[in-house]
Formats: C-alpha cells, structure tokens, sequence
C-alpha cells in the first residue's frame, strides 16, 4: 500500500505534468510555487479566449473558486469542459460552499455540466454540497461538524452519497482527512493544527492534489490520499522548523512550501499516519 | 489608558470576528495572513453577486481601492451599504487618493452613500480627500506634506474637518501617526522607516484595524490606535530582526506579519509610544 | 563597459522612477517587492478609466501579460500609448507568447499600434513572436531551443529580425541571457537553475528592466543588460543562502527579493560574467 503512494508521489516527480490552474487571486502565488515545488509545473490562465487552448496543453486542471466571479466562473465551466473531453483529470476545491447563493448555483452548475476526477472541501463545505441546509462560517469548517474518532465511518458512509452522484473522489480536509470513493476510504491523521494560521493551506492543497492525479491518471484515488498526506507532513515539519527558529505563520507559509521542495518519497513511509478502510 | 487599548487587542484573540476585506490583488495575501496573524479571520470576495450575503455573515468590512476597477467598486459600495445595514464596522483604505480622477470620483461616491467608521491615508491621500488640488506620487505621501512634531496640532484641527464631514475616525499614517475623532486625538510614534520598503504595509494596516474595530465595536476610536500601534512596534521589531539576520525586504514582510502572530497584550505597554492629545 | 553599467545601477537609486506595472495577479506582489528593493517606486493599476492619469505621474511602464483578459488588454493597451506619446521607456512582457491565438493576437496588436522599449521572453516566445509556428509548453522555454555556446550568434542574427522590426532592445531568458540591440549584443552568463523552481523570476526581472530603464531613458540597451546581470547575481547569491540554510524554493524568493535589496554597485563588477558582441 505504501508502495502505491509513493508510485504515485514519484510519477509526479518523473512526469512533471503541466497543470492548468484557475484559482482565487488571494493564494494563487502559493499555489503555482507548491506546484512547481512538488516537482510539477503550473500554468494559470483564465481568460475565456485562451481557456480552450490552455487547457489542451496542459495534462489536468484545478479549479478553486475562492474569489469566483462571473468572468471567471465562465472560464471555469468551459475549461472542465475541455478537460473532460480530454479525459485531463480536474480538481474541484469547493471553497465557501454554503457561504453564499452564488456559489451553491455555481458548484451546482459545475457539477451538472462537468466531471471532476476529486472535490475537496472542509466537512461544512462537502455538507453544503451534499445538502443546501448547512451554515457557513466564511471558509473555515463549522466547528461542530469537525470529523472525529467516533464519527468516521458514519463521516464516510454520508459522503459516499455525493461521491456516486458526481463519480468523484471526495476529499474531506480537517484534523483527521478523508479520502473516499466508491467503495474504499482513506483516513489521514497527518498535518497539525499551524496549517489554518495561514490562509492558502486549503488551496495549496487542491494544487498539489491536482499535480498528484495530472501525474497519476490511472489511479486518481491513491493519488489524492499521497497528495494529502505529503501535505500533512510537510505541515509537521514545517510547524517543527517555526517552533525552532521562533518565528510565526507567514514565515510558517514558506517553510511550508519549503519542505514540499525537499520531500522525499521516504518521508511518506517514515512519516505517513494512514489507513485504508 | 494603556488598558484601554490592551483591551481592544485582547477583545480581536477572544471574538476572532470574520472580517471581509475586498482589497487590491497586490498585496490581499498579506492581508489575509496578517488578519489571522492577528487572531481574525479574513474572507475576501468581491463577486456582486454574492457581496450581500458574504458582508451578512461577517462582522466587519475593509475597504481598500489599491487596484480598483468598475467591477469590485460596485461590489465595494454594495458591501459597505450592507454593513452599515448591519451596523458592522467598516475601514477604508483611501489609497492613491489624488492620483486619478476615477480614484477621488469614487471616494466622493463611497463618501456620499456610505459611512465609514475609519477613513484611512497618508497625509497626501487625506489631503486629497478634504480637498481636491493636491498632487499626488502614486501611493507614497508628497514628501513635502510631512507630519512633523511642529505641525501636528495643525494637521489635526484641519484634519477635524473630514472627521466631522464623514463622521468617521480619520487615521494619517507617516513617520507620526494621528487617529483623530472629532474631540480627541491619539498621536502615535512607534514604527520605523524599513516598512515603507515593501509593498502593502499601508494595506495590511488596513486589514489590522478592521479586524480590530470588528472586535470593539464600542471603541472604534482605541481600537484603531491599538491597531495602529501593534503594527507599529511589530514593524520596529521586525526591523530589528531583518538587521540580526542581514536579510532584505522580502524577509522583513514575512517577520512583520510574523511579530503580528507572536504579538502580547505586553508589547503595547512596553513598546508603545503614543499619547492623547 | 563595466561602469555604465554601474552607472544605470546607480541611477536607478538616484532617480528612484515610478514604474507603473500592470501585470498578472500570481507575481504582482513580487513584482512590486522587487520594484521597491532596487530603489524605484511601483504603481499597479489597471482600470481604463484612470490609465492615463496613472501613467502620466509615472516615469515608466511595465506589461506583463502572464494572466491578459480583455478588461487589461485594453488598459495595457492605453498605456502603452500614453507612454509612448509621454517618452516613457517601456517593457514588454511576452509570457506565454505562442501559448494562445488570444496571446499572439495580443501581442501583434501590441507591436502594431505602440512602440516598446524592451520586449523580454524565453527563446520558444521570443521565436512565437518572430514566428507563429512554434509551440509552447505553457510559459517556461522549450528545452530543445536552448540558446548554448554554439548556437549564440545565430540566435542574436536571428533576433536582429524582431529587433529591426520593433525597433526594441529584445531580451531572451535562459541558462545565457542575451541582450540584443540591432548593432550590438551582451551576453551574460549569471543567474542559476534555482530561478525556475520559483515562479515569478521572469516577471520580477521585467519589473527590473522596467525600473533600470526608467532611471536611464538615454541608454535603454546597457540599462536593460545591467537589470538582467543584477537578476542574475542576484539569483546565484541567493541559492547560495538556499543552500547554506538548508530551505527551500519559498525561501529561495524571498532570499532573491533580498539580495536585490542588498545589492551594491559593486556587486557587478565582482560577479557579474558577461561580455559584449
């Protein structure tokens, strides 16, 4: 099982798949820096004269709506499009669903019109996904929605209603991660608590998700959980090299891509907290 | 005195209000790290579409027109009428005031549909927006109009003029910074001449007294001077950091929003250098 | 030779122009960094209704089109002409030329209708501008174009054909950098392969050039060299702090800003390897 994620991790490194990103203009320089960090390389356009063709040089898409707006809401829509006909595995980070009308419509369009290989998004976000009733404290997870212990196979057992409607793989992000499809889930007990002291942690992920899969398309499944466990360990190591040099969470950011940089595949072996249910 | 404004910072850690900011694309990265840095959380959205419900579930608006155009200006009107709606907080950021026609015609607009509990510049910017014949250098204050020790009861009696017009706390950065309400006046002298070497200390001030005065909602006028000296002596402490590390600007805005992170209640005793005139 | 160049250096400290940068939303913030770090001033704006204005307080311009959408083409557009009629130097950034019809239909009405005073790409956009047939992976070079000790003088003749039609300094970006008037040529052998695991390296070199050439309006060729061969040792010093502190591409950026910060005249007469054809 090890082997498959660090397969998976290595491919992106071997095949350095070119990722077409369209994201919010908050963390999008962290996102293209994770990106090339991971050892892939990324390409953000999203103008909807150029969407076409940059999607068909690229080998896969991610799509964060952050900070949507109509013009790029159209950029996306099209762009998944061609990523589908493609056969480019897509990424869907859901940020904010349930935070507004305009972007349950939106998401709710996206997933109509097109296919997404993964959607991530916190608990309260895959819950406004599943069931338009749940309130949004701006992009951060409802805290009483939190996955625990007790709750995950309940957890995976709901989400496995939205994964079979949108025949994607569903990414629930927080202290413990899940990684689930159809019939198996991943449960990650990487990463540490410094990772929301920074905004971008959420996207930087859907980015390197999006590397992940681009690199791994026969295997979208493991792909994802290697992408999110190389995260979460990245963030531990990050949050050991800010307690050391007493610094604070903007310093935290670049350690954070830093140590993506220098991720080797044995570090998901040594440091890996993960299990298939 | 001084417990007055420890307890504006203190009240930012224990509300942990939401903040939405709809700010420039240069520097809104920092700004949502310095948000959360200072124990607030940011959301940035500026789709018209979704502005009403996003400002409804927040507590408190940041304005800044660094890079404005027709489209998020709308956004940022809807936004502030909203807010003053629901008698959230609002800080504007009037950046380049003076520096273009379309930039002084939409702060007359905002001015004249919306009240803005903060109103915040350079004396150039200020200047600009009390009358409308002063030249502008792009976003650095006209050297020439420099608050000095000589002149700053002068500044403060015509700056009276905006604050009683606008009702609003008017806050003119610079070497001395002044936060002036309509009978009082905090003078404020810590920070140091290293933060004007990056770009966006002036807009992640911006960012810091929102989510200060989201938090004390009830002491607009010390929550601003709080927010005004925290980042002050955080930037005097980053200086001293960039000068023992001999490091550049890029690293003196990482430590900066760094020192906001690990920043005490005590540091405003210790550090501060202010007093009411 | 060696002191004009210094001299453009210098002057960039002396003169400390406005550069007016409208650029793309992943390394505006870079940009902007590095604009303040080697001493001129950047403004970023890029709404049609203050253009004008905007350019006319400034003493440069900078076009980056890594992220154009109509809405910017047209502001990149005004500008452009506005600093034409106004003597402004002006940069052009090709990124991604050859990726899109939208990108090359662009930059022809560019070349068409303004005069710029510089024009910067990789070898596979400079040969996309020359010649629309090329492709492109996305905006980093096609590895077979390489320029290389063999190829060099080709490569300049080849470039005297754009340079003749533009009439401007055309820069090419690689493991060599060339410079190349229609008479003369530099060559610089500086910079590093760090350069291209962060992204933003070529944009913040444009915000460079933009910023030598705005202090040295009477010798755009050696100003726009000086800017390259600064980025250059720039680059190599910071790989060597990478190195030495053990970190990463995140760190490696801002380690660049800084050693732009740092940089003395000095510097590229020690370091600095290039000769002049």
């Amino acid at each position: 099982m090890k082997n498959q994620l660090v397969k998976c991790f290595e491919n992106v490194k071997i095949k350095s798949p070119l990722v077409h990103n369209i994201t919010n203009y908050v963390t999008v320089n962290d996102c293209a820096n994770i990106t090339i960090a991971i050892g892939a390389s990324p390409i953000m356009a999203d103008a909807i004269e150029e969407i076409i063709e940059i999607q068909t040089i690229s080998s896969g898409l991610n799509i964060n709506i952050g900070t949507l707006n109509s013009r790029t809401v159209a950029s996306m829509l099209l762009s998944a499009k061609r990523a589908n006909e493609l056969n480019h595995p897509v990424m869907l980070d859901a940020v904010g669903a349930g935070a507004s009308s305009f972007r349950d419509d939106t998401l709710k369009t996206f997933l109509d019109i097109a296919h997404f290989s993964c959607i991530k998004g916190n608990i309260s976000e895959i819950k406004a996904l599943s069931n338009k009733n749940i309130a949004s404290k701006g992009v951060d997870a409802n805290i009483l929605d939190k996955v625990n212990e007790e709750n995950i196979d309940d957890v995976i057992q709901s989400t496995r209603i939205l994964v079979k409607e949108t025949k994607s793989i569903v990414i629930i992000t927080g202290e413990i991660d899940l990684i689930v499809s159809d019939t198996k889930a991943w449960v990650v007990r990487n990463g540490c608590s410094m990772m929301s002291n920074i905004t971008g942690s959420g996207c930087m992920l859907s980015s390197l998700v999006a590397s992940f899969i681009s690199a791994n398309t026969d295997n979208i499944f493991d792909a994802a959980a290697a992408a999110v466990i190389t995260m979460g360990i990245a963030g531990e190591k990050a949050n050991e090299k800010m307690i050391k040099t007493e610094s604070g969470n903007s310093s935290y950011r670049n350690y954070l891509i830093d140590e993506i940089f220098k991720f080797k595949a044995t570090d998901l072996e040594i440091r890996g907290k993960y299990e298939l249910r």
